[in-house]
């Protein structure tokens, strides 16, 4: 249940102090034996990138996608730190290469935390080295590796699935700040499928196209987000099209848990519009409500107030009639023909008290359908948020 | 202090019983002696207006700009109410022109509440009658009017300004969901300046796009926004130069009283974007900025937290370069270079717990310079919109 759930990997997390709390805050995923794995990366779209973003794009390109490591860490984002920042992201990669005996451009880098605080150099240069001697394929390694990159997480996000002769694993950490566009997060994903680089980098876009951009809980772009995809290519024959299902499944997974684990959150809602003009404005639609502060406050008072729905397509710039709109929680429908109709109360307000929800808006336009998923918005929430210490 | 300030001008509010709690819940402003006023108005652009915004767009077109009155409710917002809120609003205005003597098509209507709810028709036949018979022009009697169109408002929203030979005043409501393009407010101006209706019409939209338009809370827009100046033409040969000025600080005041009344609110916050690459992109990073419930939530928690600034910068989609940005709260610029810089720590937290803040960002890159106005995300937000009953 992990990243080393599929053959070829090795990992590991260790406390070097960047977290006050002593926590762990380094994490490791390599090869086995020094080999390389096929690797591909989709990073934040936010103009101020932070450090590990950049240094990770360039040594992508520089390795030819095959790399055979990837550190993180936690507690500290290493972002709007200037010239500084790179040197240390670029240390980071210096001392696993170091210490696995690999070139540095074929190390990924991550970190996730606090942004605008110079990282702690000492720690990394003391922590790292002793993190790639505690690399291991016990699943306890796999566990630290997958703690060591939490922040606001209260739980470790872990995947693996078994293919008919392959297996995908992984490992994540986000909790707010999931919009469109790679938002607040990082997962490493690990298979021993063989595929090449370009087949891996068109299907891992896919996969997060259709999970991790579809989290939709403050709208916030992150300037850390990192998905990484690292193949051991042990096993060979593996059918493309069962992989892309199941890589898109794990990327579902993480990014589900995630919407679980959101900062503050106590419901998580899938929010679909359908019968839209077309896809493109169903997605905006759904966007526009499912973001909106005041839908989020209505789902956390379990309160199924249409109207807010309503008033967020009626915004959100794509075609809209009100006396077509028809609103249905879970099964329960509230609004048709732009009016509240009658439904059982009862039912609805059990159905609504639940950790899961749906809530389907129907534009009765066209055949545009598209879902997102998002949380309630709770006082947890602002809590997390109001002090950076 | 009121819509009474100018001369001509007869207001009246009345609980009808729409509000459950029994408070002033129909707001009247109409003209003296059954005159007319020349009137301008902006609405809402949500594609689901509400019943009263399409009634009162018919009508100021078919009195040519011509009013007698304008009706306002709380309580119930008379949207996502289809067909029989039409004729509700529709009611409003008759009665109104039955009370008056004049004609229904010279009456706007305005309603501010919960959404998806019908009208009580019969708390509209009994109190707008007595509403019309309530009008006078004592200060207590503008007073009442500017009380019945509150809802979440803890108080009242009152201006009076007075020109070198012509007066302003006017009352507004609006809590959360303030965003640009109009977002959930009333507004009632009035004035004694003799202006044609096509220059009311462009100075009014001048001065909204400079002050309600500024204040960007939530970035959800209501459903029932209106903003309508009726002027008595009882003062000839006003400056239409000064005019335009002090129409647009009524509205500024209005907009700032708005501000510091929102829902939840601890802080009003003016965020400003400078050197930005253009003007329109300075407008767009400032609204990314203000809108964004992290950055709230830090401005809540009275935390100088740059980074989350920063970050809502590179994700806005304006030019924007990391190492060109300086932020500055109040006096005390903490980035500078895109890295933290050394700063008076005690004199920035003294700073951060006042109830009003300035922020600057200053991107380094061109001439284009925008400020808008926004307010801390408190869980008194919450509280607010987690229910509607």
């Amino acid at each position: 249940m992990s990243v080393l759930y599929p053959e070829g990997f090795l990992a590991a997390g260790y406390a070097s102090g960047i977290k006050e709390s002593g926590g762990l805050d380094l994490s490791l995923v390599a090869l086995e034996d020094s080999n390389r794995a096929v690797a591909a990366a989709t990073f934040t779209q936010n103009l101020a990138a932070a450090a590990p973003v950049q240094v990770s794009r360039r040594n992508l390109s520089l390795s030819n996608q095959m790399i055979s490591a990837v550190v993180l860490s936690s507690g500290n984002a290493n972002a709007a730190t200037g010239k500084k920042g790179l040197t240390d992201a670029e240390l980071m990669c210096r001392l696993v290469g170091e210490g696995l005996g690999v070139p540095e451009s074929s190390v990924l880098v991550c970190s996730t935390g606090l942004i605008g605080i110079a990282m702690p150099t000492e720690k990394l240069q003391s922590g790292i080295p002793r993190l790639v001697k505690s690399l291991g394929a016990d699943a306890d390694d796999g566990l630290k590796a997958a703690r060591a990159i939490m922040t606001t997480d209260t739980r470790e996000k872990l995947v693996a699935i078994q293919g008919s002769n392959f297996r995908i694993g992984g490992m994540a950490k986000g909790a707010a700040m999931l919009a469109p566009n790679m938002a607040t997060m990082l997962a490493v994903l690990t298979t021993d499928a063989a595929v090449d680089s370009a087949d891996l980098s068109r299907m891992l876009a896919i996969a997060v196209q259709d999970s991790f951009n579809r989290l939709v809980i403050d709208g916030c772009t992150s300037t850390n987000d990192t998905v990484i995809a690292l193949s051991s290519s042990k096993s060979a024959g593996v059918d493309p099209e069962e992989f892309q299902t199941l890589l898109t499944e794990a990327c579902k997974s993480l990014a589900m848990q995630m919407a679980l684990d959101a900062e503050g959150a106590t419901k998580c809602v899938t929010v679909t519009v359908q019968r839209a003009a077309n896809e493109r404005e169903a997605d905006l639609g759904a966007r526009k409500v499912a973001v909106s502060r005041l839908v989020q406050c209505s789902f956390y008072g379990s309160d199924p107030y249409w109207g807010r729905l309503a008033s967020e397509l009626g915004s959100s710039g794509i075609n809209f009639d009100m006396d077509k709109l028809a609103v249905t929680y879970g099964e329960i429908t509230v609004a048709s023909g732009g009016v509240t109709v009658q439904f059982d109360e009862k039912a609805l307000a059990q159905y609504m008290s639940g950790r899961e929800l749906k809530v389907t808006c129907d534009l009765g336009l066209g055949s545009g359908s598209a879902s997102v998923i998002t949380t309630d918005l709770s006082p947890g929430y602002i809590d997390e948020n109001m002090r950076t210490s």
